[in-house]
């Protein structure tokens, strides 16, 4: 079991990384002096049977509230937000009771908004169940729900949870895909630190896919690190945490041109993001051809197939460019992107022209 | 002109407090270094003409959008914070463009709340135009909107204000009952701090009330920084800043029982509010006669007749106690009260059964 510490302006918060953590949640909870009366279970419908009971039992609150979640970017919205809040006003849940999230950064994100603008702020416990929230979405605040006409996380907040557990049996459950999810953000994490996690990856990441001890935990932990530094330095994400974009304005816009739909998920969309931002960065001469290869080659070998050709054609450019405008770290006519000078050396607020971006999307359409 | 800097974990921000200020709005934000493209100039709709049309002219920004609120607690609802959110949204408004509120403490709520949930929080520039929000709403950064069936602010956040520009040339144009309201927060201002507040208001309060120069920018500034005080202490409300509360919690529930109509205004609310949480301390014997005496016989010689028979009967009271329960700030199945020790000594956290609270305003409905 590994621990990490998160010290932001507001809040001081653990995050506990391990297996089998929930069978040890009601002491863990007690250690850590997280009190309540009443706690709202918000779970995904998918995190069935045995883990949600274990759940069910362990956690050390006198009642308890159960809502099943059905997890997707579509049902990430305010209604649902709505939906929570009746529930907690109608059993007159006081700002010391708490939200209890069991599931992925779908779900994580509605929860953690919730909790944000219940009475002001309610406790929140982040029980991440996927890879992708593990390494990432349960860490650094940040909450949201999408806007059907105009994009992904246009409404949230900053709101740091009280405690982050991470029980890595959860993710035995996961699909392939959902696995590539959250491997696509410690990649990511990867490039914007260092050349090592970078190397440690190429070399031990058929041992992560597969889930293997300790590759996993050490990756989670690792992972989690970097993420928390850089969101303790910048909670608000004024400068600094903006590295933490790269790949996203290209992959959010990815992800909201095909309408959030199965068809790309959120770490798909990040790897055809973090493909299409080593890529840009060769074409404007920041990244070495040794080190775009690099990327380029170890995306590929993952083995998902993932190339921008196939998901659209070129009558779509508009449509992603308009939601890279639109995204929310975007402050001018032009287009902000987070680019590589070279593997563990990203770069911030580079400005580019709407026509620019075109061009650049029309020649990767033809010749991926 | 006066000017408070106000210090919180999150933000440092500046309250500017005096007659005619927004004549010199563009060089309070250029001073302050408050730049923007955008901004949406939220507005109520009874500021009306030429204070309107200063602002208009002197805002230093780019674009200027407009959205008139028809301000009042039936309005201040999740519905108009989507209408809000959708035209920053339509016009591609960016993190460090600006919402400005031109209007009372209901406006600034809904838009304070809505700057802190669109894209993580955008900019927010308050400027209240009602004695209510210049000397309580406008400071500490509490915003909210309303829920039908539950009650008031019960959806909201902590988020702070970039800057407040209280200008007094706009609470001419405010009726009696208005300014009431806003004396009803500088008097609780004056019960939690000092006898000698309290004696001021007692020697100035006709000059206050008819606004004269320099008592009332004097007290907007004293009040100002009595909550200052508090609020940089305590930012999220854990403790010292519940004293706040006194009288709100029967306030609260006395508007909310009326259904938040125009029968009975905050500000009246509050001070129902502070007579009862005055006469109930009284009754617990935390008060002294003298003092409870001092209390009553100030809110009365007020001259606005407010007394609780005027407003409720005793088939209200299930309905005031429901509302008190529910109250955000009450943790547990009793109420907890702000209660007072003597003038200028609040007491928080005091527990007290449902009954306990029904026999209290079943003799104040016969005996007032």
């Amino acid at each position: 079991m590994k621990k990490i510490s998160v010290l932001t302006n507001k809040k001081k918060y653990p995050i506990y990384i391990g297996d089998s953590l929930i069978k040890k949640i009601d002491k863990i909870l007690i250690k850590e002096r997280l009190f309540s009366n009443n706690c709202l279970i918000i779970y995904d419908s998918k995190v069935v049977g045995n883990n949600l009971k274990i759940i069910k039992n362990k956690i050390p609150y006198k009642k308890k509230f159960y809502l099943k979640f059905v997890a997707s970017e579509e049902n990430k919205n305010l209604e649902f937000v709505n939906k929570i809040i009746e529930i907690l006003l109608k059993n007159n849940f006081s700002r010391n009771d708490c939200i209890i999230a069991v599931g992925g950064g779908i779900l994580g994100d509605i929860a953690c908004f919730t909790a944000s603008i219940y009475k002001r702020g309610i406790k929140f416990i982040n029980i991440p169940t996927t890879l992708l929230a593990q390494v990432d979405a349960s860490i650094g605040g940040k909450s949201g729900v999408n806007h059907k006409l105009y994009g992904k996380n246009l409404i949230g907040t900053f709101y740091q949870p009280d405690i982050v557990i991470s029980d890595t049996s959860f993710l035995n459950t996961l699909k392939n895909r959902e696995i590539i999810c959250g491997y696509a953000e410690i990649l990511k994490h990867s490039l914007i630190s260092s050349l090592k996690n970078f190397k440690y990856l190429k070399k031990n990441f058929t041992k992560i896919l597969s889930l293997k001890t300790p590759e996993i935990v050490d990756t989670i932990t690792w992972s989690c690190l970097i993420k928390k530094k850089i969101v303790e330095k910048d909670e608000l994400e004024n400068n600094l945490r903006k590295i933490l974009n790269l790949g996203h304005t290209f992959g959010h816009a990815y992800e909201a041109s095909v309408g959030f739909k199965k068809k790309l998920n959120h770490g798909e969309g990040v790897l055809l993001g973090l493909k299409s931002a080593a890529k840009f960065s060769l074409n404007e001469k920041l990244l070495s051809n040794k080190d775009y290869n690099l990327i380029n080659d170890h995306i590929n070998e993952l083995g998902f197939k993932l190339n921008l050709k196939d998901f659209f054609k070129k009558n779509n450019i508009n449509k992603i460019l308009s939601f890279m405008r639109n995204d929310k770290k975007n402050f001018s006519a032009k287009i902000s992107l987070v680019l590589l000078n070279k593997i563990g050396k990203p770069v911030i607020n580079k400005m580019y022209s709407t026509e620019k971006l075109k061009k650049f999307l029309d020649r990767e359409l033809i010749n991926l």
